[in-house]
């Protein structure tokens, strides 16, 4: 890794530094990969799999940076409400390859012991990984954890752990993204999932919409320019919380796995189901949702009438649930969670749709665990930003979305033995 | 009643009219109706009660006309996806009193052949009622329903039905209840939760959200002027609905009830339970809820990771829950839906904040039959345009919030067996 500009950096290293800035594309953060060449893996090495036995999960690909030589001796982590996002970088092993490559992993924050575990182990495996010394490690963390966890990270680690602004981190890393790998911010269609945009340097401004447990939406005017505009507790944790409590889901991807299956309409109030055809005036179709779970109250109320009436249960698609307080109706958990889904992703687009006018803003970057590269949420998101601005805002997304905290802290600042290890690097 | 100016007007008639405009404040409909002295009736027979054995409910007091003379040979009826409202004039009965009332109804749209029953036996009073001709009455009909039932009111009640606009309707009712009835409009504060308003001409713009099972915000720049800016399907319904499968509540009210008694935090995910303290640089006090449901689904897992371990669930909160399918934690339907009536009120307080700022507008009204005069809401929602707004926009409420459509419809236009009627009336 080459580097900024330390106040105290020693003249000769200074000549030494320059040579390297060559070879060196400025990255937004102060600290400066070599990014030359940099690209997204697609070998099976970089492969997305369930690294269960430890509770890390490798869901995103590699980054493979061939042309940086240097000696990296710090992780990142970005340690959210439900999350916790570990970046680390490793020198390539085979020696018919060069430079290294960044890995990604997710742990459960509940069980932020196994985290801090595995970064353990790399501090034991640094050398071979960097070529520094374990005691030479250090933590870039950010995210609420980073505050929550501190003294027990500190403990456990026994290494320096440097904290970092989260909306800043998030900013670092998504500036990174769009303007230094190719293959990672697209636009979403139907017909073409992942319409890649080319890596380019006039971004500003645009606003990033970060959708984790909670969704925090952030300006950003410039490098390192930015304010927190709003946000909305409507978010991942809404989701999963309720569709674990509606459904039987115990993860993330078995509840989007079942709303790829359902039928919302069967669960929402349509504007068809009130006007019995389109409210045309103001171009509002029958097909709108006009009430999520609209229909829920309305069907269990009917069945308490029938019930009343001493009619029964007449209802053809009536299916009774197991337990002693099935309710008179009763939905399936793929229609509960289409439902949510499109809930929650309609007004997270909208919201930051109003914020993108409220702004003077055009480009909206979705980013955040939420999203996990699913189509059907990124097609809500997509559809609201379009719908609601008459097709003149666009919704990006981003491969490596839930990392953009991570790699801003791992870019944000170069620890402090950066001057040290340097001069002594090769 | 008295009346505007149809085109077709006999000039005989147009004296006695001026006359009658005298004593005539013109109401923001082109029905004018004498108000005069109006006021909201605060003894026990405009008292609200549940006159359940005909499905209906008179939940709001009944507005008195004391100067009003004139025939009124028509009620309104506002069909929404839930609830059917209705408002119909009388007569007062005591010879010792002058003029009619207005009295509100409200019906649940899946039993909207009750509803029409009512109607009916209102038809058959007319002339005690009212002093026109069974024959002469007509519904003045607004809402989706007002579609969806048109074949079948129609059928059922043998008379005219007119229909108009939903939109023009709630802003017709809502300029009424602004600029002609004391004691209608008030802010809500903890310390003062009836601050009236006093009525006032000069009141445009302004934004009019109507809760009911789904959300419109309505921009009205003047009388008759408006526009659906927008809306959200996250309301009434959204929050009935979720209820209805998360407690065991079968009515609104029931589950207002409960969310009075429950208490959010140990459902919500707050910035406090990310970074164990304030997130002070963006201003996020660590009360603040980061996450709706965002501690669930990580203490449904925790129960599970317990399970796994052979630790069981040691949490003394535990609450076991009956029926086969208990979650591993389960939580208290209190808590539950203090949670979701917060976010569902929250997010519209959001909304309509942002709304205003593209729109600049600055005084808000909150309609429909979503607040139900509810403290917690109305202090949510107020709460949530100061934050945003950080003071400088106002959010108002109606004692009559439910009925803007239906007093709307009312208003709206003279049905076309007036100018007879008006002409022998007395």
């Amino acid at each position: 890794m080459s580097a900024s500009s330390p106040d105290s950096v020693r003249p000769a290293l200074q000549d030494r530094r320059n040579s390297l800035l060559d070879e060196t594309i400025l990255a937004p953060g102060t600290v400066k990969i070599n990014v030359q060449g940099a690209f997204i893996v697609d070998d099976e090495e970089g492969q997305e799999e369930d690294l269960s036995e430890d509770g890390a999960q490798r869901d995103t690909r590699d980054i493979r940076l061939p042309n940086h030589k240097a000696v990296v001796s710090h992780v990142a982590l970005d340690i959210g409400g439900s999350l916790a996002k570990l970046v680390y970088f490793s020198r390539e092993l085979s020696s018919k390859e060069l430079g290294g490559r960044l890995t990604f992993l997710k742990f459960e924050t509940d069980r932020i012991d196994q985290c801090f575990k595995f970064v353990h182990e790399l501090k034991t495996k640094q050398q071979a990984l960097n070529g520094c010394e374990p005691g030479e490690l250090c933590v870039m963390a950010t995210g609420g954890g980073a505050y929550k966890y501190y003294d027990q990270m500190k403990k456990l680690l026994g290494i320096e752990i440097l904290r970092e602004d989260e909306m800043e981190c998030l900013i670092i890393g998504l500036d990174f993204f769009i303007t230094e790998i190719p293959c990672e911010v697209f636009a979403f269609s139907e017909t073409n999932p992942m319409h890649f945009e080319e890596p380019r340097a006039d971004i500003y401004p645009y606003l990033l919409v970060n959708i984790g447990s909670g969704v925090s939406m952030v300006k950003v005017s410039g490098p390192r320019q930015y304010e927190r505009v709003g946000g909305t507790s409507l978010g991942g944790g809404t989701l999963w919380g309720l569709l674990s409590l509606l459904t039987g889901a115990t993860t993330f991807d078995a509840m989007l796995a079942m709303a790829d299956r359902g039928d919302n309409t069967l669960v929402d109030m349509l504007v068809g189901d009130i006007y019995g055809t389109d409210y045309g005036k103001i171009g509002l179709k029958s097909s709108t949702i006009a009430s999520s779970f609209g229909k829920v109250f309305k069907m269990k109320r009917q069945g308490e009438h029938e019930a009343e009436d001493g009619t029964g249960l007449s209802n053809g698609d009536e299916q009774p649930q197991n337990g002693s307080m099935s309710p008179k109706r009763s939905f399936a958990p793929e229609d509960i969670s289409r439902s949510l889904l499109y809930a929650v992703s309609n007004n997270i687009g909208q919201i930051a749709y109003l914020q993108c006018e409220k702004h003077n803003l055009e480009h909206i970057y979705f980013g955040g665990s939420f999203i996990r590269g699913h189509r059907q949420t990124m097609n809500t998101l997509s559809y609201a930003i379009k719908f609601w601005s008459a097709g003149e805002k666009k919704a990006y997304f981003l491969r490596h979305e839930g990392y953009l905290g991570s790699v801003g802290a791992f870019l944000k600042r170069q620890p402090r033995n950066w001057g040290r290890r340097n001069s002594c690097e090769k």
